[in-house]
C-alpha cells in the first residue's frame, strides 16, 4: 500500500524515471533532439547509418568512422540459416510483429558470446540487431508468400537493402531516399513506451536481446507503433476525400479515436509528421494514387476542427499520420508498417539498453520496481480466513 | 525535461503506478496476500490450479469449478507440433529463458482467434499460456539432450505433469507436493519487475502474448528471477559448510552481492522462503546431499551477521534462497530454475494483463509513458548546429 494516490493511473505521465543523454522531446515547442541535434536538421541530411552511430557511440561519424561502421553493419546482416528454418515452421498468417518478437531470442541463441556482459560485447549485440532486423522482416515477407529469401546486397546501404530484400529488386532513388528519411525520423524518441520496456527489462540485468524483445512487444500495441497500421486501415475504410467528414463524425460519436492524431508528449504537430507529409504526397502521386495523401490532408484539417468544436481541444498530428500513406505508396504491405518502425527504433532501443546497463548517464543500482495500491477485498478487517475445499 | 529530480534513478521505488485487486505485499510485516488471502494460508493447502483460478477469476474455486478449470487446463496443454519443429532448429546450448521467450510469440502464431480482444478470448489466452509453459520447458530439456519429447499425461495434475514431461517418469509424492507448493508460492507478487513489464506492454493494447513475452525477458535478469540460478551456482562454488565464511568475506570485500538475500520490498524474511526451507531440507536429505541445505543455513546465519557488522544493516532472505537447493534436490537442471519460476508466475502475469486491459481495478486510458531528464550535451546554449559530413 502507498499513500501517494495522486499519480495513480496516469501512466507515469510527467514522472521522471531516469536521466538520459540520448534524446529529448520538447512537446510544447515540437522539438525532438537526438544527442543535441534537432531532428529537423538531421532528416534528409544524414543517413540512418549516421544516426545509428550517433545514438550508439554519441557522435556523428566522420567519413572514416562511417565507412568502418557501415562495413560492420553489412558484415552483421547475415542471419543464421537455422533461424530461417524456424521461421518456415510458422503459419503464413502469423502477425509479423510476433514473428519479429520470436526471432530476437533466436538471434540470442546463436550469439557465441552470450555470457559476456562487457560493454564491447553489448555494443556488438546492438550492431548485430540493427543489422539483422531488416533481414528478418524481409525474409518473413518472402517466406509467407512462398518465395525464395533474398540475401542482402552489400552494394546497397541499410535502407535500400531492406527494400531490395523485401521485393527482390533495387528500389528507385526516391524510394531509397524517403525510406532512409523514415528510418532517421523513427530512430529515437526518449522514454516512449517501448524504450521504457527495454530499459525496464535491462534494469534486471537481463541481456540486450531480452530487453529488445520486450520493446517489440510494446511497439506492437495500437496505442504505440501499431498505430501506423491503424492509420492505413482507416484511410482504406474512408476510401475517398468526400467521405472524410462522415467518417470523423461517426468515430467521434462512437467515442473512438482517430488514429495518427494525439500524442502523450507533443502539444503541437509532431515535427516528424511535417517532414513525412511532402514525401507521402510525392510517392502517392508517383504511383497514381494521390487520394491517399488527399484523404490524409482533409482528415487532418477536418479532425482538428472537429476536436476544437466538439471538445474545445487542439489535437495534433503524430508521426504515424503520414508515414502510413508514404509506406503504402512504397509498396510496403500494411501489416509490415509496425515492423518497419522497429527496423528504425532498434537503434534507439539498443542505445538505451547500453545507457541503462553501463551508466552512461547516471548510475542506477536498482531495477524498476514500482509500488501499487491494493484495492482488493479482504474478507474482514484483516486478511481473509482460508476455507478448505470441502467447506467452499 | 522535468523538474521532479527527486525520484530519478530510484527505479520507481515507492512510486504508486496503479491500483490492483490482485495482490498486496506488506514488506514491513512480511505479508504476501493473493486476492485477500495470506500466502501462508494458501501454501500446502491449495494446489497451483486453485491459485491460478483465484488469480484469474477472483475466487478460490469450489469443487465443481476446480474440476472444470482443471479440465480446461489439461485440454490446453497440447502444444502445436510446428513449435517443436521450430525448437529443434535451436542450438543445444541456447539459454532456456531465450527458448521460452521465443516460444510465446510462436504460440500466438497458432491462435486462430488472435484478432479477438474480448475478455473471454483474453481469458482463454491466459489459460492456454498457463497450460503450455510446462510443456515448452520440458520439451526443450528433452530436445537439447536428443531425447524424445514426452507428451502430457492427463492423469497427472499441473505440478506432477511437468516433472513427468521433464524426466519421463512419474515423480514421487514428496516431489509432486513440494513442486506444487513452489508453484503456489511463486505465482504472484504484485508489481515486481516482470509483472510491471507485462502491464506496461499491455497498456499499449498489445496482445497478451506480447506482454508475457516481455515479462519473461524481465524475469531472466539476475536481479529478478535469474537469481535462483545464481544462488545454486553460489552454493556449488562454496561447496561445503566450512567454506561459507570465507566466501562471504571475499564477496563482500569485492563489493559483490550475496544472491538470495535482500529484496526491493521486504524488510523481513520473505514469508515464502520460510515455507520453502523445510522442504529443501527434506529433499536434500532424501537425495543424500544434505550439505546444500546446510550450506544455505550457515550462509543465511553468517551473512546476516556480516551485513550487520560491516554495514550496520539487517539483510533478509528472499524467495530464491531456498528454492535453489529444493529444485536442485528434485533433479531439476540449474539453468531451468528461472523457467520453473516462469511456469508459476505466468498465472500472476496473465491476471495482471487482464486487469490492465479490462479495468478490473480502476480504468486506465493511457499507456505507461514516463518522463526523463535530458542531461546530454548541447553544442551551445541551444541545439547543436548540424555539420555536414564533409565538414566533420
Amino acid at each position: 500500500m502507498n499513500d501517494n494516490h495522486s499519480i495513480i493511473n496516469k501512466g507515469l505521465r510527467g514522472v521522471t524515471v531516469a536521466s538520459t543523454k540520448i534524446s529529448d522531446v520538447d512537446g510544447q515547442a515540437g522539438k525532438l533532439i537526438y544527442r543535441g541535434y534537432l531532428v529537423q536538421d538531421l532528416a534528409e541530411r544524414t543517413s540512418f547509418e549516421e544516426i545509428a552511430h550517433l545514438l550508439l557511440f554519441e557522435k556523428l561519424p566522420d567519413e572514416k568512422e562511417l565507412e568502418s561502421f557501415t562495413a560492420r553493419l553489412k558484415e552483421a546482416r547475415d542471419i543464421p540459416r537455422e533461424i530461417f528454418e524456424a521461421l518456415k515452421t510458422r503459419p503464413a498468417d502469423s502477425l509479423p510483429m510476433d514473428i519479429l518478437q520470436a526471432s530476437i531470442p533466436m538471434i540470442a541463441n546463436h550469439d557465441p558470446d552470450i555470457g559476456n556482459y562487457s560493454l564491447e560485447a553489448c555494443q556488438n549485440r546492438a550492431v548485430s540487431l540493427i543489422a539483422k532486423f531488416p533481414g528478418i522482416i524481409a525474409a518473413w515477407e518472402r517466406i509467407r508468400h512462398g518465395k525464395d529469401i533474398v540475401p542482402p546486397n552489400k552494394e546497397l546501404d541499410h535502407a535500400a537493402n531492406f527494400l531490395y530484400m523485401l521485393k527482390g529488386e533495387t528500389p528507385d532513388d526516391d524510394a531509397k531516399h524517403f525510406f532512409d528519411v523514415g528510418l532517421v525520423l523513427h530512430a529515437e524518441h526518449s522514454f516512449n513506451a517501448s524504450t521504457f520496456s527495454a530499459r525496464q527489462v535491462a534494469s534486471t540485468r537481463a541481456h540486450m536481446y531480452a530487453a529488445v524483445t520486450a520493446a517489440v512487444g510494446s511497439l506492437s500495441g495500437e496505442l504505440h507503433g501499431g498505430a501506423n497500421v491503424r492509420v492505413m486501415e482507416m484511410l482504406k475504410r474512408i476510401g475517398s476525400v468526400d467521405k472524410v467528414e462522415d467518417y470523423i463524425n461517426r468515430e467521434l460519436d462512437a467515442g473512438r479515436i482517430i488514429f495518427g492524431l494525439g500524442h502523450a508528449v507533443y502539444k503541437t504537430d509532431d515535427p516528424r509528421a511535417l517532414i513525412l507529409a511532402p514525401m507521402a504526397e510525392i510517392m502517392c502521386k508517383k504511383i497514381g494514387e494521390p487520394h491517399w495523401y488527399d484523404i490524409s490532408k482533409r482528415l487532418e484539417e477536418k479532425s482538428k476542427a472537429a476536436f476544437k468544436q466538439r471538445k474545445g481541444i487542439d489535437i495534433f498530428l503524430n508521426v504515424d499520420f503520414f508515414s502510413a500513406s508514404l509506406y503504402y505508396a512504397m509498396g510496403i504491405p500494411t501489416d509490415l508498417f509496425t515492423p518497419v518502425f522497429a527496423i528504425s527504433r532498434i537503434a534507439g532501443w539498443t542505445a538505451h539498453v547500453l545507457e541503462e546497463q553501463f551508466a552512461g548517464a547516471a548510475p542506477k543500482t536498482a531495477l524498476y520496481r514500482p509500488g501499487s495500491d491494493y484495492i482488493g477485498e479482504y474478507c474482514g478487517p484483516e486478511e481473509c480466513t482460508f476455507t478448505p475445499m470441502d467447506e467452499r
